[in-house]
């Protein structure tokens, strides 16, 4: 939902509100951006794990940090923002860069219930690395205790994505500047085993198809 | 400077203070998130190209932009966050991310004075694509209007580093699992000349050294 303080006031056409584009910019994301405004009033940012699950965003932190408890009920803004490539005009102004970016505004609101946040942990590894929770041991109750999980309502959200060339401009007969796109991609390398831990050398199907899907270049 | 809001509480070992780790972090981004409290006393964290100058930290804006308006002269927390890998623990427990991310907190200060601003423009464009600035015409009077600078100073700042395996833990024998590290990184795709615009073919050096410098998969 386009609220107030969501609808994109710059460069309208940029701007989109739709649960489909949002959805599909929170799905690709690892880390995303939470912003809450401290207890001295200075406002701070904080990268986390996400995971979007139905109408709400997952962010994971440690139960001991400052930032979970001093998070807990408040106001926070979530922003996760991909980086498709750099624009490069034929001037300095128009350039720019392309990216799919979501603002999720909203109030942080913590899982206490211990069936609702293994549910919630869960929800959160397989979004990460889909497959890897049936493959590790069970999640003891000092470790579950130890985590903090907090959920946002993706209610009052917006997107931006920008997508292909520089915008159209003038050319200078007399000063041929190349103007294009390049691309930038986030990939995965070659899984690297922990010698010291690893009980087999067996790459497991959650670790080969998180690379696979990001082994690509294209 | 660490101050004893910067100072990373949770587990304090990730937590770096000293400048040179601080800058490198910086300087191999092209994107920050920016927190600000808006007026309506909720938190924001908007996106914006960054670029380290000495001691301070460059964000490019629109002047048209209610956020370029709304943060000048506020509070700001500008972070920076590479993700560097996935690690893939025994456990969910201790399953993790690699990663380096810098936390600045300052005051925007935008700014006015021309040839400042004209510095600052060009030092942010150098940063994101070194040797663009002389390559493409100069910036017109309009279009520096039209741009809004901001700086905030690097001196009340932390990063948190995390590399290396999982972290150990005791293996069990009845259930092998792999564990290990997936890398992770931001490479460049060959460039994409845009037929409409380019009054040249020959791809310039700044491109072809930023594609370069992002192109390897090690």
């Amino acid at each position: 939902m386009a609220t107030e303080r969501t609808r994109i006031r710059r460069v309208p056409n940029l701007g989109r509100y739709d649960r489909e584009t949002i959805d599909a910019v929170l799905d690709d994301a690892l880390v995303g951006h939470v912003g809450f405004v401290g207890s001295d009033g200075h406002p701070y940012v904080i990268p986390m794990a996400v995971a979007r699950r139905g109408d709400e965003l997952l962010l994971h932190g440690s139960t001991a940090s400052r930032l979970m408890r001093g998070i807990a009920g408040q106001d926070v803004c979530v922003t996760v923002t991909h980086l498709d490539g750099l624009v490069v005009a034929l001037s300095v102004f128009e350039s720019s860069m392309n990216y799919r970016s979501v603002v999720v505004l909203g109030r942080a609101r913590v899982l206490t219930d211990r069936a609702e946040k293994l549910a919630g942990l869960r929800a959160l590894v397989e979004h990460l690395l889909p497959g890897r929770w049936d493959e590790v041991r069970p999640s003891s109750e000092k470790e579950l205790k130890a985590t903090t999980l907090i959920a946002v309502s993706i209610d009052e959200a917006s997107a931006k994505v920008r997508t292909g060339p520089p915008d159209e401009e003038e050319v200078d007969p007399e000063r041929p500047v190349w103007a294009g796109v390049v691309p930038l991609r986030t990939v995965a390398l070659d899984p690297v085993p922990d010698v010291r831990l690893s009980g087999t050398e067996v790459v497991p199907e959650s670790v080969k198809a998180f690379a696979a899907k990001r082994s690509g270049r294209g």
